[in-house]
């Protein structure tokens, strides 16, 4: 069988997060994610956010909590400004509109949004025959596999307050990006810059689930109403409360985004030294090389794995490796490479 | 710390579903629920309902399933009947409405529709100042506990053909109904009478995870569509499959099912022997007995249960038995009891 | 042609209000609303129900200012409390739910809402698994033709204002309230208990157009987005103001109203002078007499009007007069009902 | 006061509209568009645009009509193809997402789609993860005052009909389109090509309202409880029903749309004489000229109109004719201008 780089998420669960179900037997626990399990999960999360006063909630998977969060606080006028590749905007098949809300984009510049960007969209539209941007989206890392420097997402952060408006940050690969070299953001920085984030589990060890993060007030009030009306509320919610807790308590959840990243710098250095390019900065692990096609073709036979755009005689291929990514295959497919 | 007969998802999955989970190792599989494990699942479903050209999909929970599946099939002015102590009705913080429907509701008898309820609902829905009703959401087991009889539910299915209305049921708590000896239907009775129905995993065994069963071809086009949009398209949709595989594959989801209903029923026995009765017949795996509120009080002590309705002197109590459900709490309670 | 004792909308507009119309010609004005004459007309609003502070927005129909409404003020888990005979509830096709709040309702006496009724519905949806009742919606007149008292009123006020919940008044027959023998409400009573309400043109006189008063400063911002988003901002506003300012100007709209209460209750006073009853106390312009069947259908020969309820060999129907409604058609029709 | 060349909503109405009007007196009729009035102006609309099996339902206002169409025939996944400068995409304040719809918008060129940029977007949404797009809105006369040729309307329509798209045109301003010397398509012609499309009313002699023409037949079952839950269905549709039969009795809808139209090119000959350009070639009653700013800062002194564009030195000014524009303004604007 071929050896996937398609995605991270082709990997069941960390040893470990299977361990915790185990481990807790037939113990009975309070359902809809009041269990201690999920206390003791949003306690560690707070705590690696150094942000004791935030509301931490449990959802099952990405978008959804992406539709959640987005359709909880905003007006039905109110809009939300993505980058172009922004996956709210790309790859949810129209969850946000279908919640009432119009999603302004901006082109990016390697998935990043700037200021002058979310400036141009805010003074665009001036009256009422116009939504009324208020919510900022970003990704961290980026749909390209980028990230924002902590100079970047303060800039952002601070035009945000300054105009009124949410800045939220889909971080359904936020440990690959903490986690990257390339980065200067910690966890803390991003709960003090914005109003809410979330810590993707999915793509970094878990079974499922995502840590969402409220750090501004104006969030929290009758949030659950919103969990449970969406179909996000999981009876067990404790089988996500245990998973970040395994995740979370020694460490793990970031020393596997770490492999994870080790892999693709590995991978794009191969890469590089083998002659190629890439589409945008091999930061995360989340690569975009561009190789000769027949090359492309050749690796095709033995690994998995998107083609990005078509470049003439080359194409750009999206590279993904995971926590579970095994060293030998990266080896492998630098050797196949050459 | 207290025994609960508080729902059927108060412990974590069976066995058999964490091996299942384990067993797979680093396996990578494909994405969105499209891996071999799913298909499998999918086919003992088929197999399971007697129904070869059922669509399956496999969704999280069931708040989700319900939300998912009535917004797909029906236009934006078609309506919802469901009786008064329906699931979507009380329970779901208003998801169906969030999706744009109404519910109209009938008063139901121990939680069932009958036809002449729905025929009034649907004649009095004369115009195009109404709503048009055009969904019959029905649940089994039943919110009090209760079952449909084959020729029940026969009825409610024939008057639906016959009036060009779409009959659903939610089978959160399916297993334990047929698993029900106050039961004449067997699951493909069911798929042969309704035109969507699930399930329930959660309730069953599962970690999370409801199997979704499509009968009817009109529901079938673009629904992945659908489970995306709502948030609903799990990454590792595999994590579903797996564990409906290990229900499914020996019949555990029965045996499982059969155990839940059974320590209900042996709880009924031992309260109807004290000298006490129920608010609806006990049927299944849910039973609502009416205790003095001295003896309830006293049996809070030690047991955690949902009180269903205050009747002077009596108090009527709910309580849920499971998959998990030791014999030995059975035969405390009722020694408490008396 | 039968003479239409159907509904108040039955005839076009008042003179006056065409010849508003006529009177300005081609002159131009400021599209959407933000023109003079709409400039005015608002002014005259708020002079009329004695609340300087008071948005007034004017949309075309009923159904539409209370969707824009609603809508406007609710979070997505909000949901509406109303009696069971509410418009939005009967007669709207879901237009409320369509944007996506539920709608709890009461049984309500003679149309109306008692706060033991609201107070119930409150305390019954206690946790995140219900919607969150925030708005209590009412009609004056009722949809029975009723009225509420100024003690009713303000209790019901009180209780809202006392539990965090909005009270929303529907005034497509407002001018026949207060215009009412049996209403010690005025105008300006309803502005300081309401946090919004309408006053109804399309049912007075106006050829269509509704005037929306917001008390409640936390209604107001951006309040124009909402109207324009749901269709309700016409191009020429202008054609609504034109009509309440020569409404409002002189008196001309309560001048209406009053004749309107005028012919019915004429008709209630022969009625119960030929030994008939009434399903609900002759109030407004809206009334329900239970009349033998034999007698409904003679009158039915030569009167337009709706059966509202089957009572064996009775059958109450409804009858409603409007501000064109001639005295000599009611004369004419009780002769006939002797 | 300042001459508006704003737009061609700034006049109230034609006399014979509010002729017809004081014409019918207080004669009764039936509500809700079931009137006399409406369905001879419906029959005079199915002879304009010769499709004998079209339905005509009259609504009040262009982004209430595009939101009832829109929502009523797509699927909740299910999206819009329109134009950058698309109506519903830039200034309905995000009617359409409200409903649950993304639109896909493409570059377009002068207002308009081509059929390579409807196919780029339709082959560009490949799977369940983005949307379908379904439904191609267009505008005729486009918001740049263009229009689509025979050729060009008919190359989309065959698109459309051979890739399951349905074709819907927005015709706020068709009359002005249809009546335009540029334009080849007639009524019929549109008919013929597109699934639904409406003549718009409120920009062409009417106080209010557009006539939506529905030629799909699978657009037709029950389409007036979407109009009625959107809050469309106004009381007295016979106000809208007696304006179209006004205008299209005896031709006058064209003779004014034909006035408009010839304004403005009397307007667009003395622009090109003065020795200035256009941003689009003028074809309809909205004309786009570049003029010296120092030009449009004099002539805003005597003309109200939008500024559309700033070029450096020069501005595109946007200039809108009506039915009503006296041709002396159009005079004095051309000598102000040299």
């Amino acid at each position: 069988m071929k050896h996937l780089f398609t995605s991270d998420y082709c990997e069941l669960a960390h040893p470990a997060v299977l361990e915790a179900f185990s481990a807790i037997g037939n113990t009975q626990f309070e359902g809809y994610g009041l269990d201690e399990f999920s206390m003791r999960a949003s306690d560690l999360v707070r705590t690696l956010v150094n942000f004791p006063s935030a509301d931490v909630h449990f959802i099952a998977g990405g978008t959804h909590t992406n539709l959640v969060l987005i359709s909880s606080v905003l007006r039905p006028h109110e809009a939300v400004i993505a980058p172009k590749t922004g996956h709210i905007f790309v790859h949810e098949t129209g969850a946000i509109e279908a919640t009432g809300h119009k999603i302004c984009t901006a082109q990016g510049d390697s998935g990043k949004l700037s200021v002058p960007e979310v400036e141009a969209i805010v003074k665009e539209h001036c009256d009422e025959h116009m939504v009324k941007p208020k919510l900022v989206y970003i990704s961290l890392s980026t749909e390209c596999g980028t990230v924002y420097s902590k100079a970047e997402l303060t800039a952002l952060s601070s035009y945000c307050r300054s105009n009124g408006l949410y800045l939220f940050m889909d971080g359904a690969r936020l440990g690959a990006a903490v986690n990257s070299p390339a980065c200067d953001l910690k966890y803390a920085d991003i709960a003090a810059l914005c109003d809410a984030f979330y810590i993707g589990g999915t793509k970094n060890g878990a079974l499922f689930g995502e840590a969402l993060v409220l750090t501004n007030d104006a969030f929290k009030d009758d949030f659950r109403f919103l969990i449970k009306q969406r179909g996000a509320m999981l009876a067990k919610g404790a089988a996500i409360g245990l998973q970040f807790e395994a995740l979370l308590k020694d460490g793990l959840y970031d020393k596997l985004a770490s492999h994870s990243v080790n892999m693709a710098m590995k991978l794009a250095d191969g890469i590089k030294a083998a002659g190629y390019g890439f589409l945008y900065p091999p930061q995360t692990n989340l690569i975009i090389p561009v190789l000769p096609k027949a090359t492309a073709s050749k690796l095709r036979e033995s690994y998995g794995f998107h083609d990005w755009e078509d470049r003439g005689d080359m194409l750009a291929i999206r590279l993904v490796t995971s926590w579970a990514t095994p060293e030998a295959f990266v080896n492998e497919f630098l050797t196949e490479l050459v």
